[in-house]
Order: C-alpha cells, then structure tokens, then sequence
C-alpha cells in the first residue's frame, strides 16, 4: 500500500517507474491474451456488482452532503444497468482490432537494408478525470487492448467507486496472467498529483484529461510546446551465440569507428558468453585504434583492455571508446540495454532468424537492427531524405524524422446530407 | 524591428501571432511554388556570398576573442565551399517529395459519410540551435518544404552569420511569394527566449532542439509530459449561397439539437449572405426551441432572435443556444472560423462541389465537413470503436482518438552484414 504522507512527486516517480515496467511486458503480451484479461475484467466487474454499489453509495452520501448539483450527483450515480453497461463496455474493447504490430509501411533500399515501421504501444499513459466512475473502466480497456499501461487520477467525488472498479479489474486482468501494476489508481486526491503527473518526463508518456473544460483547462495551464528531439545515443549491439564471425567484426568495427562523433556510433558492446569468436571481436576493436573498457572477462581477452566503471555504461562517449561485457543470453542483454540505453539505435547480430526476430520485437527503442551497422541511423541512410533531427521521444514521430515528421493530419468529411440520429 | 527592450514573452507572443498568420497561408501554397521559393532562396544564398561572410567574419573574430575551442570555431566558420553547400542542401530540400495533400487513408460509413485522413502542415515549428549557422538554412528549408512557418533561435556565437544567411532566405521565399515571416530569426540572444518558446503553447506547434547533448538537456528541462485533449468544441456550420434549403435546414437542426451537450454541437451558424433562405433557417432552429443571439440582420428575420454580444463567437454554450451571422463569403466564413474556432469540427453546406472542396482544404481544423452534420464527430460514428478523446492539439493524434492514436511505432531494419562505408 502506498505511503500517503510521501509528496505527489515521490508518489509519482514509485508509480512511474512500476508502470514503467508493466508496459514492457504489456508491449509483448499477445492480442489473444489481452482480449482474453478485458474479458476477465469484465466478468470481474459484473460479480463485485455489490461491492461497486455499496462504495458508490459512500460517494453519493458524501456528495449529497457536500451540496453537489443533481447534474453532477446523477453523473456519479452507479446501479446495476450502469455497472452491466461498464462491463459491456470493457467487452467491446476486448473485440475491437488490436493496433500493436500492424505494418504502416516497408521498403528495402538499394543496399539490401529492408526497413520496416511497425505500430508498438505508446507506453504509460496518464488519464485524468473527473466525478464519472465509468471512465476508470472505459479508459483502462483502451489503454490495456493497445498494449499499454495506466495510471489513472479520477476526481475525489467518485474515488470510492474509482477504488472498487479498480480493484475489479486488477482482480480480472492479474487472472489472465497480466501485470497488476498495468493499472494503477492514484491513492491521493491531493491536487498536486497533477502537476506531478505533468512533470514526469520519461516516466508518463502522454496525459489525457477527460473532464469538462475546467479540467482540462487546468491540465493545460502547466503544459509545455513539445519537444522533438534525442538526449543519448547510447547504441548497443548484442552479439549472439551464432554470429557469423567475420560478419560480427565488421559490423562491430563499423558501427564503433566509421564515425565516432554521430549519435548512431555503438558505444556498448554486449557478447554473449556462448560466443565463440569473441577475443578476436575485442582484437579488432583495438586493433582499429579504439579503446576498449571491458568487465573482468573481456579484460583476459587482451591485456589492452581498460577496467569498465559502473558510469560507462550510461555514457555516450562519442568518441574511439567502446564499453564490452559479456551477457548471458539475449534476456541478460535486453535487460542491460533497457537499465543502461537510451531507446535510440540498438542492434543484434545473429544468423538465427527467430532469435533476431524476437530481439525486435522486444528491444523498445526507436530503431532495431539485426544484422547491420548502427551507423545507418540516419534519415538519408533511410531514404527520407534531409533529416531534421532523430526522435528518441514516443509520441508523433520516432528514429529519423524528416518531412512527413513536420506534418499531422486532418479528418476530411464528405456527406450528402446525412444527420445523425 | 523588433523592441529588444520587450520581454522574451512578448516577443515570442508578438513571433509567434506573426507566424500563426504565415502559416495559415503557407498551408495553402502549392508543392511547386514552395520549392520554386527554396530554389529562389537558394539563388539568394549564393548572392549573398559576400555578405555572410564578412558576417561570418565579425562572430569568428568575437569567438576567438572569447576563447572559443578550435573544433568550435571550425563548426561556426564559413568559406565560399560551405556557404555553396548550404545552398546547395537547400536545392536538395525543394527536390524532396512534399508531404502536405497526401492521403493517409480513407473510408466509406454504412451512412454513406466519406472519411479521409489528409496530410496537413504541423503549423509553427520553433528550431533552437547552437553554433553552427548552416542549421539557420537546413532547418528552415525543411520547415518550408513542408508547408509551415518556422522560428529560428541559434546561439549566440553565430548571431551575426545566422542573420545574414536567415536574410538571404527572406529575401528569396518573398521573392517567390511567400510571407516573410515564414521564417523568423529570434533578434536576441536572451537565453530565457527558450523557456518563452517552451511556454508558448498555442502559438509554437513543436519545438526542435538541434545541438549537442547540454543543450537538449536545457530545453527538455522545461519540458512537460504531452497532453492530449480538447479545451473547446466551438463547431462551426457555414451555409453556402449554393446550400440546398431542406438539407441545411435538416442539418442545421440536427447539429444544434440532436444533443446540446457534446463537442460536436453546433455553436455558431455562418450564413452567406447570398444564401436566399436564410429565414427558414433562422425559424427552424427557433421552432426547434433553440435560443438564436444574431447580428442585426439575422435580428431582423425574427423577433424572437436575441442580440449577439461579441462574447458569444468564443462560448461554447453545450446548451440549445446557438450565435448565427450574415458572412460575405467564403472567406469572411473562413476569416470568422479561424478567429473564434477551436479547430474541432467545422463544416460547410453547399450544392457546388468546388466550393466544397476549398473549404475543406482551407479550412484548419481537426474534423473538416462538408453536407453532414457535426455532431458525426465522434469516434463511434468515425468507425473507430471506442474513443479515449477528441485531440485538437496537432501533434501525434487529431479529431477521434482511438486505440490506433495510443500507439507510436517503431522502425525495424533487416540487414544481411551492411556496414556504412
């Protein structure tokens, strides 16, 4: 249970950071078993019926005591065809299409490089709003059948319903087998929590307030133009057990020395202890004049070898330096790259299709490579043309943005007449 | 010129109202002329040779003065070579495809609505950059390119050489036709103008920093979590002299009555003045029991018609009550949707399909209407399944936003061993 004396910020950061987590596992759960949690869910939700009631009583007592308007009292007002129709709710999200996956669009370039853009989850998602209890079910399908996590922030005149809907849908969602912490209810009412919610960069990943104009107005007083651009280029390469050798030294080689001052230049090298050849891979790397700072198995590769401090492997040394260990399997790697990257440009190198396979759908950074050069990060490289900057950002543009990157959309509407019933 | 005297606030307001205006024409220019612009900025470029390099000369000399490193001052020199790349890299950007006008995708409703999603400019595009005055020209070009204005802020080592290269662009775009202030350089180099641009939510669609480590580090600061949300639903219905009677009439009502409460009401009717059934109109809404605040001539329709205050044009009433005008065309229409609009919805009602169709394109909101009724805005009606909210922000995700706007992408390339050489 939350400790409710500890600031918004704090209280924040603790939920952030385990949202965080449940997102990557949601991004990999499969669109069958997210169907089959908001089912569950909605099940859940039908059979704490009772319970949701009797918390929606408390709130309409404390509400009717606090002189709300009838408008808004009857907004709060929860009964047995209003949870049905939740719960149905929550159903139809479970059958609509899942988003995560699709293609958007794939080219091969004149290299043989074949290029894909695939649809991921946004990651965290904040939801505040306000005295309906109905959207802390309505907006914890939606963020849960797109693979993400939420964080939702309901309104104090409803947070005994909130907290019952809550607890039915973790209930249902953890008996499919989905991360408890993939929706979490804020446990304060505290005012603050929003500009708290508001400053957690990195950590929330898009804020969408649901409320009347008030709310969101309030929402968007402390909001900011946005920023598209990257920090780091903290780009790792995973050399895999089956690498092809010569193959892996001329990536490896290439992707550290063409260039070291570009944000695409690797800077960890991560070699998977069942690698065969990986004393020849630390010789070229320094043998190409690069210095090499490896943990204490690469150091008895080669007596050249520097000691790796802790600081290196979170440091973008845009320079001939490259940071080395070796991992045990591709999960020691990808838990490395999450703890250490900067979900710039991350790369596996491997003849075994499925192992690559599975190295890009789970690596979350804007661009996955598999059997290349992180150096062809670049929008030219990708057949954009001039780039304006590479977005390590999740939202509107991702990798390499050019022109398509400066333009959004409008929905354009042809009728003959038609009204809406 | 502008007031150095000023706050960095006004003058970013005082930029940005200059660029909002630019852009909205900037949208409207064909793919030719824009790159007939960047070809005359271009030539303009090359002219100014001279110029930016006795420009050039006076930051070289204040930078080694100042002690700038040599790598530093070798990023800020120009020569005759650099400044003909710079204008070459410009040439390049007027070859590249334009986005804006593509089609993203489209869709027939069982209703018979026609949806398409078309590629718009982002709008207002702040650039804030560091010492190398080439940025000036390439980000320019690339913001241009794609239809939108751009505010230039670059560091203050470069002051002098990045207004001598932001001139020449000037002076070949309004050459060309295009507003000058398309592309504005910041004329100082207070370094609270970033955290002004930050700040200028409303004004400045997107901030891109482009520069070293340090300086995204100091933009990102400031920098909020994205929100994703509507302030106001402010739906416009401009019924044109060519408007068939009973079809306005139906969706007029409609759009006003059908439910008062949500974003896609009707809020304020535009009817041309050559429109000869405008009583009717004005009636129909009254006899619909719908409270009708109109200007003098739409007052002298129907005695029941309340005086308009000017307050009016910007409420959003979510209540029977509509405001209704006379306009002088399509362009007064237009004129009066861009000043008290929200960029929700707005739609126009005419027979002439060519008339439609500018409207459509001219017209910068969210969800554009022709023939049809503005309460389809709505993810449900859009075909979208559930909707978690209507975005008029421009970034990421506009109108209806369903599961597919709660997800980003990700790029995944496949290589065989490509290295970059």
């Amino acid at each position: 249970m939350n400790d409710l004396t500890q600031t918004p910020e704090m209280l924040i950061a603790m939920m952030g950071a385990k949202a965080r987590r449940a997102a990557s596992e949601m991004a990999l759960v499969s669109s069958e078993r997210k169907a089959q949690a908001l089912i569950a869910a909605a099940r859940a939700l039908r059979d704490a019926t009772g319970r949701i009631i009797l918390a929606n009583r408390t709130d309409m007592e404390r509400g009717a005591a606090n002189g709300l308007s009838s408008a808004m009292l009857d907004r709060l007002r929860l009964d047995d065809a209003r949870i049905a129709a939740v719960a149905e709710a929550v159903e139809q999200v479970a059958h609509l299409d899942d988003p995560v996956g699709t293609l958007i669009d794939a080219v091969e370039r004149p290299n043989g490089l074949k290029l894909s853009r695939v649809r991921v989850p946004l990651g965290v998602i904040g939801i505040i709003y306000e005295s309906r209890p109905n959207v802390t079910a309505d907006a914890a399908a939606l963020g849960l059948r797109s693979g993400n996590a939420v964080i939702l922030r309901g309104g104090s005149e409803a947070i005994e319903s909130n907290r019952a809907i809550h607890a039915a849908m973790v209930k249902g969602i953890t008996e499919a087998g989905l991360p408890a912490d993939a929706v979490q209810y804020v446990p304060t009412t505290d005012r603050a929590v929003v500009g708290a919610m508001l400053r957690a960069v990195g950590l929330i990943d898009i804020i969408i307030p649901r409320g009347g104009k008030s709310l969101v107005a309030r929402v968007q007083e402390e909001a900011r133009v946005p920023v598209l651009a990257h920090l780091d280029g903290i780009c790792h390469i995973y050399v895999h057990a089956a690498a092809d050798p010569d193959m892996a030294k001329q990536i490896v080689v290439n992707a550290k020395m063409r260039r070291t001052g570009i944000c695409g230049a690797m800077e960890t090298l991560l070699i998977d202890r069942a690698y065969p050849q990986a004393e020849a891979l630390i010789e070229a790397l320094l043998d190409a004049r690069c210095e090499v700072r490896g943990d204490d198995a690469i150091r008895k590769m080669d007596v050249r070898v520097d000691r790796v401090e802790d600081g290196d492997w979170g440091t973008e040394y845009l320079d001939a330096i490259v940071s080395a260990r070796l991992v045990d399997g591709m999960d020691d790697a990808l838990a490395h790259i999450a703890s250490h990257g900067s979900h710039h440009t991350d790369a596996v190198i491997t003849a075994d299709a499925g192992v690559a396979e599975q190295f890009l759908a789970r690596c979350d950074s804007a661009i996955v490579m598999w059997n290349a050069s992180t150096q062809f990060a670049d929008g030219g490289e990708f057949g954009l043309g001039a780039e304006i900057g590479i977005s390590t950002g999740r939202l509107h543009a991702r990798g390499p943005v050019a022109l398509e990157g400066l333009t959004t959309y409008k929905w354009v509407v042809r009728g003959s007449g038609q009204i809406r019933p």
